[in-house]
């Protein structure tokens, strides 16, 4: 595979979830604007060949099936090899089943997110950015969850909605 | 390999470094008091079997020869295979080259920085620990610097003085 | 009046409000536990002499004539001629107003909030709570509010629900 | 007094200290670059009529009376007041007594730092900024220092060195 002084080249999409949610001080609620994602990679000092797109902004309960048929079609057509996908925990394992069951081929793919949303000082968010950027450059062709500071392969995770972590789902 | 319910148990050694670096008050000056691994792994919700220990807390400019063997007796005892050492950038080069030239076997060890300190809110730290602690689980054997979102064999890397940056050094 | 060597006795009373909000990381939500006071206080270097009670905790959308009763009774049996009162910056005025009209004798009253939770790192909260604790010293007797680095007499000031700011009401 | 509808016009001068330390992340140590005022003003969604000039950017152990002459000079030459001065801890009561003593006529000047830089997630800072520019709004003429939650008269207080906290000084 070609690498440039860089390492690998990495694409990374956004689609919502609690990664990108902050706080409108007007409504007093939770909402999305635009993604922090370019910041946590400048305070992450990353220096990989990341390229951003964002792919929507929604919550992972409201994600319909022709959303994560975007996501399928935008991992088909990337001409890297390597994709990180941001996500809503709730429906994370979902979209990867679906992302799994689409066949793109030799791609390492790998979705994260985040509990606590990156606004607050107590997110898990560059944390777990850190760690699917990380898995994504040395896992084999195939489709992942990184959370927790673990990796997962899709068939094999589950979200424990009472404690909000991912375990291994055997 | 055997593996638990969390993964590959891992093994955390602290040496000090701008990572675990906070401000004195009283005397208006950055110094050492105990490391901040534990709040870091709690904050990233980490689940991995890591068992932290503190081998040093010092500045990586001051390390001597001694210190270093220090560090390779903790890796040559370590029960664990796979070992994150925390460490100054400025020698990080230094001491993955005496751990490398020690011949450790089959141990994937993964060294690892901060340039600003975790105490500081822009710090890098969350985001190499995430990383760190994610190449040290799917690295091959050997001994690795993981800066800036890459990892590094340690025969490859060097740290640019003029921009704080980590690079491939062919 | 007495003042002992951490100057006036100053008493603070919670109620809740976008102060004191924190997210719910499993169910994805903003909602109360405790209250962040303590912490801050710790933060601010606070050495006035501060007790905190916690009266309720809730958004003061929802506040009742019934609870705004709880604290007009609290602040009437104050033994402290100070009292700073946090709430939600949505019927602050409205509060202010009834304590006004308690007729509360000669004391200094002070309602502050926030406009962004405690909990996220783009909180205005720490900054209100220094501005409202030096307020409370100095003014007399009376019931005010202090936002947005100003204070108001109650029935001089509105919030402004286009911009989230308190303006001087004429 | 004249006052806008943003309340009284209010001067803040910079002169450095703990409160706009920032960390060098090439070099490794603390340095001043920028005051970080405005950005503060912003986070505390201040809405005074608060105008902001840098004199110099020194560790209050460092200043001379050069110096503190150049601050005796900006602070009688201002149009405003109302003055607030971010200083240094260290030396800031013998600054406050410099400009005690230059008689000032009618102006309030209240003197105000950090004990952590604001640049630390554990700064002081703006609690200490929402105290300095609550206390200018309401004292009469003369010279304060504002620390720890409280105000002091210029001769009397003192810095205790041993845990950097300000005291009543009789």
């Amino acid at each position: 595979m070609h690498e440039g002084p860089r390492g690998p080249s990495i694409r990374v999409f956004i689609t919502g979830g609690t990664f990108d949610k902050e706080y409108d001080e007007v409504q007093g609620r939770l909402y999305f604007k635009d993604t922090h994602m370019p910041e946590m990679l400048r305070l992450g000092r990353c220096r990989l060949d990341v390229s951003v797109r964002t792919l929507m902004m929604i919550d992972s309960l409201e994600m319909t099936a022709a959303d994560r048929e975007i996501i399928v079609q935008n991992c088909r057509q990337c001409a890297d090899r390597r994709i990180v996908v941001t996500h809503g925990t709730d429906t994370m394992v979902e979209t990867a089943r679906v992302l799994a069951e689409a066949g793109l081929g030799d791609r390492t793919i790998v979705l994260t997110g985040a509990m606590i949303p990156w606004t607050f000082s107590s997110s898990d968010g560059l944390f777990n950015l850190g760690s699917a950027l990380s898995f994504v450059q040395v896992l084999p062709p195939g489709v992942y969850v990184a959370m927790n500071g673990r990796y997962f392969p899709w068939d094999r995770v589950r979200k424990n909605r009472q404690t909000g972590v991912f375990e291994e789902d055997s």
